[in-house]
């Protein structure tokens, strides 16, 4: 599968990478407005070919899939023109800027006939597939609390008057776009789409929403996720269960999974030296090649898409009737 | 101080050991409706004395000081009863069942002129003031999660159909008063008063109340509490700062309290062997002692028992709105 790169940021270097390595796909040529960005990607990544020609790259017909990792508010514009080209698009989380438009994108890619699928790279993870095979063994579960507490190098700057990028919140950038996704997607992944959500958000002077507690009801678990940008964080994911509980200790990308028995015994799961977020994309898109091969367009994953950008509206939502930031 | 104990519970008797230890009170009656259970309870903790006449024991000149551990719902009649004769009153936690009870009882305090106090062991430990006095140590606080998860040794009975005292729901007893009430009163102590609470309950077939999660908005800190009775929990307690993290090994008796910086450096604030609920219970015997001795009969403590018990007629409120238990 011949894939063209849009963007040129770190994340597409590590899809670049991941595609080298898997064998199952090529990353033929990368997108950007930049030919002088373009070209430095192409050289650093070891891809053939660049351009500043978007329309060019979606005309040729070497090109079988799309893969978008502009910055999110460009997603839908680049999304609705690669399908309309007749290609295949895996697009970096979150897909939409809100669940009407991902709910019009889904559409779109139905109409269209072809794949379109959601980077989400942490519920394709084989440790995802570890988690889930051994929830039984947790007997019935009450509550998990999944975390992504991260003190951002960037904020560093910010304390020092400094707003760049990772803190400028026009950019359409928050930690719950950034980190808190994770926590997210992992909930709706194990849990279902919850009957309520309640949010407390927390945003710095200039109104950058730093850090966050979710509190999702999925039926017979509550989940709480917990995410920043702005502090850091110690303790694993868990997930409580009558007999055993379950700790994770990076749930965007574990390497660590141990079970824990009430009267003390412990079992290990997982247990590999530390992995970085370009370590865990070999799932999405091995899954995204299955779901191409199979043509299947109306598949599975758009539920999931769906069910996390409807509560990631609704934190914004309550965000919005909160108190106004402390300064 | 000569106390009169009113209950033959297990607290009862830690609360009795505590006073023999300290020098300061002496358990010098206790209270039982059955003659056989209070001579019992009087012969096993060292107490001279025991009655089945409440009426009689409060007339006693040479008693100044109750302490009731009868359960919560009987608190309102007991603590009115000894105000009223001139004593005054060490209650266990829960004061009342509702705000209103708790105001009142407050007010009748005052009105009487004799020191009323909730007997929360943890906030008067001196592992609290550990905690509080290094909490300018971790920047601004951005979060706290405070947990309380603790398997019912009762449950297994539950689960074999057996439903015992501790899982009947008709007695007032609940996850939230057993357990629950040790994370809010640490946020409330060290965050202050929430703007907003927002809960998520979940309970069993016989409609007791578990595990619940429960989100508090301390305006510039959101502090998340979870807590259970059918689960088993491995996690601290942990408090996010933007220059480090505190972590607490157990909420409501610390024995390990750490500080965790960004770059990896650790801080031992407290480390000794494990303690027992009966080990805590100094602190709130010496306050109360410091509040006789200055006759303080409107000290700064109410505010933190009707600010806690505001929360947990919120959670309930919520509960009860709730969709029904799943079965």
């Amino acid at each position: 599968m011949r894939f063209a790169l849009l963007g040129t940021g770190r994340i597409s270097g590590w899809f670049a990478r991941t595609c080298h390595d898997s064998g199952i796909a090529e990353p033929a040529i990368v997108y950007s407005r930049s030919q002088e960005r373009g070209e430095e990607f192409a050289r650093s990544h070891d891809i053939a070919a660049w351009s500043d020609d978007l329309d060019a790259i979606l005309a040729d017909p070497e090109i079988d899939a799309v893969y978008v990792a502009s910055p999110i508010p460009a997603h839908a514009a680049q999304v609705r023109q690669a399908l309309a080209a007749g290609k295949h698009v895996l697009c970096e989380k979150s897909l939409a800027v809100d669940l009407a438009e991902a709910e019009e994108l889904v559409e779109a890619a139905k109409k269209a006939d072809r794949v379109l699928l959601e980077a989400v790279r942490h519920i394709h993870d084989s440790a995802m597939e570890t988690i889930r095979a051994h929830l039984p063994e947790l007997g019935r579960i009450w509550s998990a609390s999944f975390e992504m507490i991260q003190y951002s190098s960037r904020y560093d700057a910010f304390r020092s008057g400094t707003v760049l990028n990772a803190f400028n919140p026009e950019l359409g950038i928050s930690a719950l776009a950034d980190v808190g996704i994770y926590p997210l997607h992992a909930a709706v992944q194990l849990f279902g789409a919850p009957r309520r959500t309640a949010a407390m958000t927390l945003s710095l002077p200039n109104d950058f929403q730093a850090s966050a507690t979710v509190l999702l009801d999925c039926t017979s678990t509550v989940v709480t996720c917990r995410y920043s940008k702005v502090t850091h964080g110690v303790t694993p994911s868990v997930i409580e269960g009558e007999d055993a509980t379950m700790t994770i200790d990076k749930i965007a990308e574990p390497s660590e999974i141990g079970l824990h028995y009430r009267d003390g015994r412990t079992r290990t799961l997982m247990s590999v030296p530390a992995r970085r977020p370009g370590d865990t994309m070999t799932g999405e898109l091995e899954v995204f090649a299955q779901l191409v091969e199979a043509h299947d367009v109306d598949h599975r994953f758009h539920a999931q898409t769906l069910a996390v950008q409807a509560i990631v509206d609704e934190i914004t939502a309550q965000a919005g009737e909160s108190a106004p930031p402390v300064r």
